[in-house]
């Protein structure tokens, strides 16, 4: 039993001696690895071609905390996600920092600051404005937390329409009411067929007038070209986004010098080393006591 | 019993069907006083000089949170700064939104956008970075709270070195260590002999290297210059000020040009004119039965 490592080298001398200090066997990239059968678990962001070369393979882990970039794995192998405390609350604080500098009009002020302009504008509360979050996981359950406690009125959408706390949470059929109470909305969906390409011109027009964007879940996601002409309608003010359409995105594209829209270069996370090495020893303990492995991706519905 | 009101039109139209509902009574300039005898109130930004023209004048009601533009009253007249949850929590959102974006290296990722840049840097977690707030009051204890929630390590200073919630609270002969704590330093003071030039190299020198800067408090707390040599040298990493010294900023000031100070124009919060007529409403009738005046200001402490 042993796990083969596919990543960067610095996480492989934080994961060396946890794994070490765990008992467990850890394998530092294929050209290290002298008998494929004893590797049980791999660790990688996309997986090499040829997994038959392992014929004992059970787990495959990716590094990230969506998998979208993952094919389908063969019969057999189960797929997990990288699931850390770190990786949730750091999208957290992003998603209420965006919302809030949305909320504020900062790209207003911040296109003023370049012209050395002081001129102050009507200042909007929370008490009254409306935050719609796509995707009510962990990671949108702590935006919801943070963001009801500061008073935004908060309501979700997600494909069960679960209840989440205390918060309302539209299902599937509620798409366009839940729209329709979103002055703010936050897109963390992971990236699926039923979620490629969901925020375009028809979600927009179902939005408040001028409302604002937050964008967290993936790239493709976004119709960017819609987005455009929602913000020169004025059906959207302003937007957000870490992801783009296409990622990364070049550096002649329309979208960094538009005012209304504040681009990170997908930061709103990144996998602790540690984290990511106490993971994946859970993963393995998980699966040598034939328990539930924590993260695990249900490859039929994406995530 | 009559309460002069010097504002804007805009807020007297406002006021005055919530005077008239009330049953108290308003009246809206200095020209509109037919007996000086009758004004026992007066709402205003800043007072006239000639306050001996209203003998029985009992309470001055600034309009603002602080009262730093108000000169000494009269023997025998209370003052009064506006108290009301809008303004509170609006502060609280933009502080939290500005410590976010310090936290989160927002200043670099908006040069980079400015240059089309898709750069990603390491990102820092809430969780073990730690806020200092100078300013232990009701606006510093809900951003306390917000910060704190999101897991942020949260100490507080003020002059009472009062603890408020489970927050530890230094008081003034603690500032050295307290500053010491400070990875964000946010200042939420009200202007006094004592907080005049507080932010200065002397204080600066004392945080943390690299430590970040939020200013909410008064323009004249802060050493502009020192700011800006702090800088250079890296025992800042960066700034966010809602007030300026001078303020407003002129559009020549070199802080408008600096990447790594962002700059709001004193927007943090603004009275919402209901809930600053309710504030005085309900100062003329605790004045009435002889109460605790809310918002009441110790004039030798100045806030």
């Amino acid at each position: 039993m042993a796990l083969l490592f596919l990543s960067t080298p610095e996480r492989a001398a934080v994961w060396a001696p946890m794994f070490k200090e765990a008992g467990e066997h850890l394998v530092v990239g294929e050209d290290a690895v002298s008998d494929p059968a004893e590797i049980t678990h791999l660790m990688c962001w996309v997986p090499p071609k040829d997994l038959q070369r392992y014929p004992n393979l059970k787990v495959v882990i990716g590094s990230g905390a969506g998998v979208d970039q993952m094919p389908r794995m063969p019969d057999g192998v189960a797929l997990v996600r990288t699931v850390a405390p770190g990786i949730e609350e750091m999208v957290r604080d992003w998603v209420v920092m965006s919302t809030l500098m949305l909320h504020r009009g900062m790209p207003q002020y911040l296109k003023q600051a370049d012209a050395g302009q002081w001129t102050g504008h009507d200042v909007p509360r929370a008490r009254g404005t409306r935050v719609g979050i796509m995707g009510m996981g962990r990671i949108g359950t702590l935006a919801a937390r943070t963001l009801s406690q500061m008073e935004f009125d908060v309501v979700g959408w997600s494909r069960s329409g679960r209840a989440v706390d205390d918060f309302v949470v539209y299902g599937n059929d509620g798409l366009d009411d839940f729209l329709a109470l979103s002055d703010i909305l936050i897109c963390l969906l992971p990236l699926t067929d039923e979620t490629r390409g969901i925020l375009n011109a028809d979600l927009f027009a179902k939005l408040p007038h001028g409302a604002h964007l937050v964008h967290a879940g993936r790239g493709a996601q976004l119709d960017m070209d819609a987005m455009k002409q929602a913000l020169d309608t004025g059906a959207l003010t302003s937007a957000m986004l870490d992801v783009t359409n296409p990622e990364p995105l070049p550096d002649t594209h329309w979208a960094w010098g538009d005012p209304r829209v504040v681009i990170t270069p997908h930061i709103a996370a990144n996998t602790d080393h540690a984290e990511g090495a106490r993971h994946a020893l859970a993963v393995v303990r998980a699966s040598r006591e034939n328990a539930d492995l924590p993260g695990r991706v249900d490859q039929d519905r994406g995530y």
